[in-house]
């Protein structure tokens, strides 16, 4: 049935061709932990507050221009103006709108390393040049050599993940000033896991026009599968990122999903509490066993660095005795023998703990 | 609140700041016949089917990586291969992610003219070069015109929305089989209004690898609130552009409905049969009045000339006095006093007919 070659490749751009395709493979446990999601459905009562919406909704219609109903909703929670609210599908596209109408080719990126990998990849498919600047020990931001940086090469932006993904370090305060009082650049801070403890830059969108929030309903909102971002700017700023958004690209349920969060988000708001509790819980349990180092966290995840037995291996164990499937970020330094962990519920990082003490030859304490 | 100045701006690429923003005006009214939409929501058996699935998806996951299930339920349709189809946030996407992948600086697109207006604006975004071919008398698709100017600027991508918006023109036979022969392009045929009576390039989709075929979920199958075109292409080329898709795009609530709008699509396709009939009768209805020409359409919608009273008047006084929302295309030649009417229920044509009766001081006919 297929043509047997396929000469029209030869029309995909040569940089597209050497391009490996973003993927990841699908794998599943019963015990995922590997995507930094919200361990529990939408609480009963809103999800069906929300299908009672949907049903109402004409779905042959598009959805409207712009969301204005969910961005005077979100201003109001974040004491913004709505002119200066964008709304996504996901966070991720905001991230690909805003450097489309910044980077032309050449023009720099700065941004610390290791962080969510997204940035690096859109910033070379616009042909912009990603300037890598190192977390410091225990993956600390170095905030002397992101303004040194982004002052020598004249960056256009600093993008901002905090807490950062997939280490957990959160921005010291005075940070994001500091970047705008000495740098020319725009600074965009992802705030995707700012719920669970981070810092936030929204104050002061007040005093730059230099200066994006985005926020994503997918980590503490649990609405992942229903794909909704948004970004927080001057209304100038906003009004440019908008061009490069597609029309109509946040569909009617999930628009009507993000708006009945908004209007109670009480039970949400009480399980990033719990999240945020099982975090520091674990993490001093885990801080107990031999053999592998656990770094503070910010966010509903974290990452150990395992020293007795190869990553590799304690991924594999993890997955194949235990079902629990986290992701394995030992690429290479400053990640080697890494793993991040997503927290879940108290029983998941019950098994998660048990299996790491197992895995390490630790011995258990006894019920906890 | 605001900073009074936003010294930001200056970040932001001049040719994005140049750029009129992509805007509808949000003009609401009891019969809205303007964006080519299905007259119906969803059928309620369907729509029903649909929430309770969504009921049972964990809104706190991710959607798939690759939506297989849905690939595997489009491939069986069109009797084509899962590795070849490619799913998007709407078809808007798609045509974004083949054009980024395909279109260097100075590239050119052949196209049409009119045709839809996001291939000309991608283009330009992408730094392209869009060569706009003219359609003949009546809107006919001028093919000699297409082969020669593609091959005199050797094109990289020839556009053909077929049925055509705003024109409701169809593609003649063996038109794609020719532009496949005489020139070296990608074809990309958008056959978003197909199911209204265009013609299909799926069969071709065997014979070439440069033939990439797009189709949505929001016309005749009514789901334009939820978001969701595909792609159908030789999966050698299905692999390169979904590498200029972001990740996660589809929701997990709109995979459940396209899953169900194809276990079961026969009320959609009685309805689809309805409009064409409709559309056929309207047509003949309107070509009675005189001081205006109705052109044939293969879509769901067409097009009408306004003749004795100004096209921008029409609109208005459709608008105002008759509750009745139209798109206003009557921008320059060859669409000069033109307005395009999508086909709506009878209902709601019997009311177009009639009020453009009134406008034109033409008697009506009776009931008809």
């Amino acid at each position: 049935m297929l043509p047997d070659s396929a000469p029209g490749l030869a029309l995909v751009k040569p940089a597209v061709r050497a391009q490996a395709a973003y993927a990841l493979a699908a794998l599943t446990a019963p015990c995922k932990l590997n995507q930094n999601e919200s361990p529990l459905d939408t609480p009963g009562p809103l999800k069906a507050r929300i299908l009672a919406r949907a049903a109402e909704l004409d779905w042959n219609r598009y959805p409207p221009f712009v969301p204005v109903a969910l961005h005077a909703l979100l201003a109001a929670r974040h004491g913004w103006v709505a002119e200066g609210v964008l709304v996504g599908n996901g966070s991720n596209e905001l991230i690909q709108a805003v450097l489309s109408v910044i980077l032309g080719p050449g023009d720099v990126v700065v941004a610390p390393a290791p962080t969510f990998a997204l940035y690096r990849l859109l910033t070379a498919v616009l042909g912009g040049r990603y300037e890598a600047v190192p977390l410091g020990a225990s993956f600390v931001y170095d905030l002397d050599a992101l303004v040194s940086r982004a002052r020598a090469t004249d960056a256009r932006l600093v993008i901002l993940n905090s807490p950062n993904n997939p280490t957990g370090s959160a921005l010291p305060p005075g940070a994001v000033e500091r970047l705008l009082a000495e740098t020319r650049a725009m600074i965009v801070c992802d705030e995707a896991y700012q719920e669970f403890g981070g810092p936030t830059a929204v104050p002061l969108l007040a005093q730059s026009s230099r200066m994006l929030v985005l926020r994503t309903f997918s980590k503490a909102m649990g609405l992942a599968g229903l794909r909704c971002g948004y970004g927080l700017a001057h209304p100038a700023i906003t009004a440019e990122v908008a061009k490069a958004k597609l029309p109509y690209n946040v569909n009617a349920l999930t628009l009507a999903a993000a708006e009945e969060v908004l209007a109670d988000d009480r039970v949400l708001m009480e399980r990033v509490a719990e999240i945020v509790a099982e975090r520091e819980r674990v993490v001093a349990e885990l801080n107990v066993i031999g053999g592998l180092e656990v770094y503070p966290s910010r966010a509903n995840f974290f990452v150990i660095r395992c020293r007795a037995v190869p990553a590799r291996q304690v991924f594999q164990r993890l997955h194949g005795e235990f079902g629990i499937l986290v992701r394995d970020i030992s690429g290479g330094p400053p990640l080697e023998e890494c793993l991040r962990i997503t927290v879940g519920t108290r029983e998941e990082m019950q098994a998660v703990v048990s299996a790491l003490r197992t895995i390490f030859h630790t011995p258990g304490r006894g019920p906890s």
